[in-house]
């Protein structure tokens, strides 16, 4: 409510991190407590729990810009509105989207209160599995060419190569595109000495989490799904073995 | 206690975050709680409020290796050891100084029980104050040159224009060595078009939180010390004018 009375919505962005309760922050869970709506794709909204006075919208995982139009209207009606994505919001997930809508929608969408409230992003939470495997330099790359032409991810993987950065590769391979992920392993393979280290990190911190380590030349396009973050070590990453899991890192020292 | 009912000693490396205590996961804290001893740089140390039964030790932040020795020690004695980073413990923080420090070490270290535990990480925090900067593809450099060569951070700040990332730069400007990140601006000058947006921000989500958003044109080496990162957009980083401080965001999208 605001000083004159009128109704003050707002907007969140809010990340729920990779999918254990224990990784949402209590910032992100003070907005959905607050809010009157909350809209995301629906495996994504059915993770807060109902109640009384909050609606829960859910969508279509391909329908991003139409969601986050429809919660920038919420908005401007005087509601509070939660926009819930996975990891962090402003990583290959909603903020991006929110904004676009904004920039190309209603006008008064642009003086409304829009805050985007951080989260644990898939490739954090599966490089803290592992060990330290982004302890150095690192880059991400989103693998789907829904909205990309495929020609960049190549230019961009071999590029992240040469500069030697540990790579997250985000949205791997899905039913619809196997052939994306495969490749860029095929990339990787011309690149890349043989004993390079990728890690294979599946539904981190849920109950089907499913951590694989390998070298680059056991790696097969069959080991990722759209529920995978594959975590490729720079060439100074390194494997710790032990009696248990081991332990990849990645020094922060480069010797001159 | 394990079965045997031997002293079950522990070590996680806890992220804290960028600063407010509502980014603070919940997985951190009950870490915390069910330690007997917290190390880490002075400043983190001081955020964990003191109890009976926690011994909190401090170090300087030049330490890293000495502190990570000192924390296995204590967890190889049978104590459940929390070190504590700021932001993400495995992004150019503690996380790969233990497993340094494990790989040399006492060979008995490497069966410890050792837990990473993600956090908010400063870019993610960054890019959140600002809008969604980092919604496309992107990467993480550390522009201080006390661990590697200042010739491969150029050559890596080279490559991620060249792939046209936006570029999250850590530890941008040390009071030892504040032309590092002069000379990171002068290659970005001959790079990039005088319109690159940059983000200058500096203690996100503390009381001296300030944020920052000018074009490359106008980007001063002074706008940054080591409580600042920057985030150099990607060449297709836009921002949305309004009343209020303007929405930066990259597209999802780059057209075919």
């Amino acid at each position: 409510m605001s000083a004159k009375g009128t109704k003050a919505g707002w907007l969140a962005v809010a990340g729920l991190g990779p999918g254990d309760a224990q990784l949402v922050t209590s910032q992100a869970e003070a907005a959905i407590a607050e809010a009157t709506d909350v809209v995301g794709y629906g495996p994504y909204v059915r993770r807060i729990a109902p109640r009384a006075g909050l609606r829960r919208h859910e969508s279509d995982n391909r329908e991003e810009i139409e969601r986050a139009r429809h919660a920038l209207t919420l908005a401007a009606e005087g509601r509070r509105v939660v926009v819930v994505s996975s990891g962090d919001p402003g990583v290959f997930a909603m903020a991006s989207a929110v904004f676009e809508a904004v920039e190309h929608g209603d006008p008064r969408w642009r003086e409304l209160d829009i805050r985007v409230l951080p989260g644990i992003t898939a490739m954090l939470a599966a490089a803290a599995r592992a060990g330290a495997p982004l302890g150095h330099d690192f880059c991400a790359i989103n693998l789907s060419d829904n909205l990309k032409p495929w020609t960049l991810i190549e230019r961009r993987l071999r590029l992240a190569v040469e500069a030697d950065f540990a790579i997250a590769l985000y949205n791997p391979r899905s039913v619809a595109r196997p052939e994306g992920f495969a490749r860029a392993l095929d990339l990787l393979h011309a690149a890349c000495a043989p004993g390079r280290i990728l890690i294979f990190a599946r539904a981190v911190s849920t109950p089907d989490e499913d951590i694989r380590v390998v070298c680059l030349a056991q790696a097969r396009p069959e080991m990722a799904d759209m529920r995978t973050v594959v975590l490729v070590g720079s060439s100074a990453t390194r494997i710790i073995a032990r009696q248990g899991a081991p332990f990849i890192y990645t020094p922060r020292a480069v010797p001159a």
